[in-house]
């Protein structure tokens, strides 16, 4: 597995912090434990100096975490300040901490150098909204598959058509009409412009309307959409580019995804979703989160089932088509950054 | 693994196609999907040429077979014949398919060379006997052991002795007097006399019989067998040899069995039974069958035990018996043709 | 894996056999079975010498087990003495048999060299007692852990004020005073005294007392251990080692515990414990052994907790602290045994 350690990865839901309790998570084949130390979040690595021991399996105190194999107890920069039965502690007791941000309800771990992390590298949400914006929730799906087939099924949207088509609904222009992508610095941008829709069934309308969908897919695995429904004639009127979302007549909603490689065979996928404040409600986004669980459901299958036949397969070559130009424009920036970073 | 890739292996039921859905079967470590194009049976790799979907997870259309992933159609030869949004389909969009045919209710895959297949290795019905005059019934088990330890197993039956006394009321004389092996250019013939047996219970005979049983253990792991009662000294006057089928007094029923190879470690144990329509009806095939279930889980296990034993003990040696005659023949022979074979 | 083979191991429950029926078990990577000869325990491999079925899936037949593979029977020192079916019986037809004792309920297994056999190194219980002054009851769990780790963790008790504060209702002052431990020739010695304790809640003493705890961890991973509650005074009187035990007031109880290596990764830890018959009866015993149930199950979550970390950590250094020396010294003795022995 070669991914950038350099990077930002989500680790856990915040609220699984709530309970008091550390949680223990594993990225990029590390084993960290997460805890609260007071009003910080502490991110660590998730073995006691003295014998291995899994501090996830310790108890928060205060502003430390007691591991309860044999007592030792840590502060939140990883060091020991106890040793029950022992005066003096070695300069070396101490684990390894990471860089820690929350956003989007999701705890973010830098996984290279704390003193590199760099917080212009989290994703930020689209211009012109913020997360308050929206009615959110959240769900994670495990796969038991490399992440890359997760990133590989998110930048090629003419899968809706075949495997989405009961879920969301979606039909087979997704995989007539290629999505346009461009290559950004950290990333690849999608948009999607269909003009002359009679729009989603659920909003009624009496006109057709212009739709719109638009991504970006950003490094190390990181979706970030915005979708709606426009007035018929606002696709030629923003030139095919991004909508003044102020125009929008329904359906605008918020997609945030992250994929987490665990080990080289596993990832934890992460997504949150839910409609504009003026366009939804608590009910409309209880239904999105469950459609999405249901979608990204169909997709483990899909994609376990590619895992299965790539390790009985080793020696593979695939065969791009047309709709996999933004998966090559990833792809390529993903190795370029594995190549700079630290080995896994 | 070293098993012979030109060579015919059950790789499902016919019946599992009736659904109109593909099915996935896993032959000598490689994943297969198997569908009805119209009215034939097409057998080709589990995996689209694209990102190694599992065309198992796609849909039969007609004659083609298409990828739910992305949407790749398939012909019956293999070939892909639509790529939804992209109107050039290169050369070498294909994947690889296998021969096909069907016999005793199972789909045979030829492993190697589609150019080579050669039907002739099919395996046959015994002379006299077609598969209509008997009133039959399938099974299969899935063993988590090696198929050569199935192949040992079913070439030396002084095993029922002891493993299925019960289920098939085997007596002592299994393992006291050792069948009579004959190498065949394709295989090994075991045959057996018991001459003045009282005869199955359910028979009730007021005299004395001669009971018959034979089969033919083909490579690469197929079982074709009759057994039957005759009147008392049929046994010496067919000269120890194979009887006219046509003087059976009772029991006269057939066996086919076949042992396909899933991965190093695994297979499928395929079986089918029942009485000629003479001695027998429906009922007395589900007993058969329901009887065969049991014996076949009997030998499972001892079979699973030895692989357990085989794979904590690498270095061990066997000692053969007077009783593995026919094993060392099959096994040389399989040897011979594994070697001349392509590897797996 | 590497553990001595010249000791004796605990294989399993004598009361195992009692049903006539052959046992399976994992010592040290070895399969094997044991199984009565008449009034004694024989240990051999668990695999035929014909085609390595189990032998523990075989039947007693009096002095001698068959396999019920292809009937093939073994005497009591693991020589085939019948093969249905054959006359000659080879010499080299044998399998290898151990030296086995029975102790504490427990059988023993050496598994080394049979002619090797040293009696003189199956544990004994403590000077002063015998194992019917005890009223005992056993239990067993298996761990996925290395077998090394349940010994760590039984070489150090401070881990009782953490792991088992409420299933032992231990102290901190388990952390906080070491226990005293010594070297001996084939273990490590460690004792506690307490004074003035207001001992264990259910002896409802109106005087403080002096309690004392002595175990002894002996190579290959037995435990010998005695406790109780003495008069005050006692410490200082007995010159604060090994008290006269007949002066004990209260709570005098015996525990002996084996850990069995079975693989690399998993092992089986036995135990047996309960009360001098003049400080308990049945009850007191019965609620012993569900204590070390619930207790052992703590150790469990803990040390399998360390193994995932361990395996998934493999350049990991750890870091001794003051309660290490009896690991340090027990591991460096097992270290020497091991060179010296032949390796698994």
């Amino acid at each position: 597995m070669v991914y950038p350690r350099n990077e930002w990865y989500v680790a856990c839901f915040e609220d699984e912090l709530d309970a008091g309790a550390p949680v223990s998570t594993q990225v990029l084949g590390s084993w960290l434990v997460l805890w609260r130390a007071g009003k910080s979040v502490v991110a660590m690595d998730d073995r006691c100096v003295h014998r291995a021991a899994r501090l996830s399996q310790g108890r928060c105190e205060g502003d430390s975490l007691r591991c309860m194999y044999h007592g030792l107890r840590y502060d939140a920069v990883g060091k020991v300040v106890e040793i029950p039965g022992q005066d003096l502690i070695p300069e070396s007791a101490r684990v390894r901490t990471y860089a820690v941000e929350v956003r989007c309800g999701w705890i973010w771990v830098w996984m290279g150098n704390p003193a590199e992390a760099d917080r212009g590298r989290l994703p930020n949400l689209p211009d012109q909204v913020s997360l308050s914006d929206f009615i959110t929730g959240a769900g994670a799906l495990d796969f038991s598959a490399e992440a890359r087939l997760i990133s590989d099924n998110l930048l090629d949207f003419s899968h809706l058509a075949f495997v989405h088509a009961s879920s969301f609904g979606a039909d087979l222009a997704w995989a007539h009409t290629p999505m346009k992508a461009t290559l950004l610095e950290r990333g690849v941008r999608a948009e999607r412009w269909i003009e002359n829709s009679s729009g989603p069934a659920f909003l009624n309308l009496s006109d057709t309307c212009d739709e719109w969908l638009g991504y970006d897919y950003l490094v190390p695995g990181v979706l970030v959409m915005l979708n709606g429904v426009f007035p018929k004639g606002t696709a030629e009127l923003s030139g095919f580019r991004k909508p003044d979302l102020s125009l929008a007549i329904g359906g605008l909603a918020l997609n945030v995804q992250a994929v987490t490689p665990k080990t080289e065979r596993t990832a934890r996928y992460y997504f949150l979703t839910g409609p504009h404040r003026n366009f939804g409600d608590e009910a409309s986004r209880d239904a999105m989160v469950a459609i999405n669980h249901q979608a990204f459901a169909e997709d483990k299958l899909m994609i376990e089932g590619q895992q299965i036949i790539l390790d009985a397969t080793p020696e593979l070559t695939l065969m791009p088509t047309i709709h996999d130009r933004g998966i090559t424009m990833y792809n390529r920036l993903m190795d370029r950054l594995s190549m700079i970073a630290e080995p896994l």
